[in-house]
């Protein structure tokens, strides 16, 4: 079994050593609840809600920052860490990253494809599609927040394998209907059922400049069901089987991937007339 | 504002003129409840755990069987009717299918692309993607059943303009947590919010050589929320506002459609290697 563990925090904006600080933290009491695989938000390091694009430069740290070494040494030789921060590029603009880093230090960044927002004001959308790294624990694909909520990226990353996909997230807070899920959960749900992989979204929780946030951290299984949320210190844990999702076969004739029809997607572009 | 009828009914396997009747049956009560938009469950003149494929042919019928007129005619010069049938292609082969008829009668016939586990052994597979039809009520796409679980077919109906999508099912029972919807319902929340699109799912109910189905019959609206499910009597009724779906614009800089990322998608084949 994998034990997957995330930690939902609450960042202060504008705080990069604190907020770095109880990112490491975080990565050090993870793996002392055994964590394999260890999830924080999507910018744990900066804090999320900017208002300018300078302010989020002055937050900026690059790949080569010693935090993912710190992220690497609390790991203790055995887990794999997944969080969000705030990238300067080497061509000077600004991404909404994840890092994946092993006990090794960092192994892939990952930047941000689909920009919420006013995320656009400040970051450069990413120009590669999300990785998906063979670990000493499993396969793992890496998508941020919004990016979950594009089918084509958890297909993307369903199909090429991946047994668990991280998601670093911060979901501003809406209304729902009582009883139900956060709706960006409910997404995620059916990316994990309809490809049978695990989906691990680790939200932060607080409020930012009045900004609320939803608090939705959710583990979910391969056959979409919600199997932790963040107990009241932030932990949501989980012992999972990655691989359950190596097979797409439901019955003796049905396989979720097996049964696509590639050749007939995306053959409507306008509305059809009758037939 | 446009009221959706869907009503689930219990079809008995092999008694086509009985089934025949309560569709038709059902779409005149329908109307009288003053429904625009009538959905009924797949194969609801035929049943659906065949024995053989001859069992199946036995209980197709074709495109201009009289069956479309009765419904146009239950339609009462308002309705458009969706609902699901065994069908024999000119080709001699069976269908899954599903009509809309309006009052005027038959508009347009889908046949199920993603076939359902034994389905394969009767049918041959739809080799068209489903169609997106004007119609006098609104911009009406089709799917059948396991085909709303494959978000390929939601997303292009979604960006050819559907504000609704019918979908006659039969979804056979199986387990789910307590107080979660049924899974393919959480499927279809999925696909109506990041289309900002109405989806309605009829499902049957009943017991059919043992196998049990879901009853899960649900309207959902244009932001993913389950707003009616069958009542005792098989009812699920909404009026909507299917104008709401026109715009997929949430914020001032966020679009569902507009923040798609389509140069980025599909690129990954294999397992890739960390950066």
């Amino acid at each position: 079994m994998t034990r997957i563990v995330c930690r939902q925090l609450a960042p202060r904006v504008g705080e990069l050593g604190p907020n770095s600080e109880l990112s490491v933290q975080a990565v050090r009491e993870a793996v002392a609840r055994r964590a394999d695989v260890v999830v924080l938000p999507e910018l744990v390091t900066s804090g999320y809600v900017f208002e300018s694009k300078e302010e989020a430069a002055s937050m900026a740290i690059t790949p080569d920052h010693e935090l993912f070494s710190f992220w690497a040494d609390a790991a203790g030789g055995k887990a794999v860490v997944v969080g969000g921060f705030c990238e300067e590029g080497a061509d000077g603009l600004l991404y909404n990253s994840a890092a994946l880093v092993d006990p090794s230090g960092l192994v892939a960044v990952y930047r941000k494809v689909h920009l919420w927002d006013r995320e656009k004001l400040w970051f450069e959308p990413g120009s590669d599609p999300p990785p998906v790294i063979d670990t000493h624990v499993g396969r793992i694909g890496l998508l941020i927040c919004y990016d979950v909520e594009f089918p084509e990226m958890t297909r993307m990353l369903g199909l090429a394998g991946a047994e668990l996909v991280t998601v670093p997230t911060n979901w501003p807070l809406g209304p729902r209907p009582q009883g139900e899920h956060p709706p960006e959960v409910v997404v995620a749900m059916a990316a994990a059922r309809i490809n049978r992989m695990f989906i691990a979204c680790c939200d932060r929780t607080g409020t930012e400049r009045g900004q609320q946030w939803t608090a939705g951290t959710s583990l979910i299984d391969e056959a979409g069901w919600v199997i932790a949320t963040a107990d009241d210190d932030g932990w949501a844990i989980a012992d999972v089987d990655l691989a359950a999702t190596r097979s797409k076969t439901l019955t003796e004739l049905a396989d979720l991937h097996g049964d696509r029809r590639p050749e007939l997607y995306g053959r409507i572009a306008a509305p059809s007339q009758p037939v």
